[in-house]
């Protein structure tokens, strides 16, 4: 059984955007949107190496997402988990499926360049808060 | 001038969700969404004392918020600053003004309770980060 509750993963389904909070250089809390999904166990979201959240996760793995339902801004899903693993492979599928499900359609490869930095953060959730 | 973008300045007065991050604890992440608007000086959010932010920035004062256009997902601004005063005063109107921008009426007082707990978490924006 997952730890993110079967009440709200359906928000990885949804075009719902997630806020990624890391921890920077100083110890000091970021956060930015990304697109993310959920195989069951691990969350996903596409990144570049060398960029600010790669940065900071490669100095302190701990992250937290949040999401609301797009058509009910009160019912909402945070978790709070670690990084267990920058993927190379299947980045660009992973960059696919989620510009699909956001955008409608395949990620333009000239604004995925430069293609082998593209990664997938794999997160391990490790805690849940949800309402609505 | 502001350091918050005249481009972006507009999220805060569309009902779009800001995620704030704050740190945990332990150090780790924590991020949840808010209603938050902003006077051209200083970010405000309507929260309660006691509770988990309120704790997180009792201990670190360092706080970040994201939000995306409703309209535009791919249009966002970040915000990185300080928590500069957690405002009794008039903390029951902001909750009503931002009540009635994201809900469309005032903020059910049943809801509310307990009164005295309500408080303004006024940011001061230190520095932006934004896409579209």
């Amino acid at each position: 059984m997952s730890i993110i509750p079967a009440s709200h993963s359906d928000l990885f389904d949804l075009p719902a955007v997630w806020h990624v909070a890391t921890i920077g250089p100083s110890g000091e809390p970021h956060v930015s949107p990304v697109w993310a999904n959920f195989d069951g166990t691990h969350i996903r979201f596409p990144h570049l190496e060398g960029r600010q959240k790669w940065q900071n996760l490669q100095a302190d793995d701990r992250i937290a997402l949040s999401a609301t339902d797009p058509d009910s801004s009160e019912r909402y899903l945070e978790v709070r988990g670690r990084v267990v693993a920058f993927e190379h492979e299947g980045a660009l599928e992973l960059l696919d499926a989620q510009s699909q499900k956001y955008r409608g359609n395949d990620f333009p490869r000239g604004d995925a360049q430069p293609l082998d930095k593209r990664i997938s953060v794999v997160v391990e959730p490790l805690h849940c808060t949800t309402m609505g």
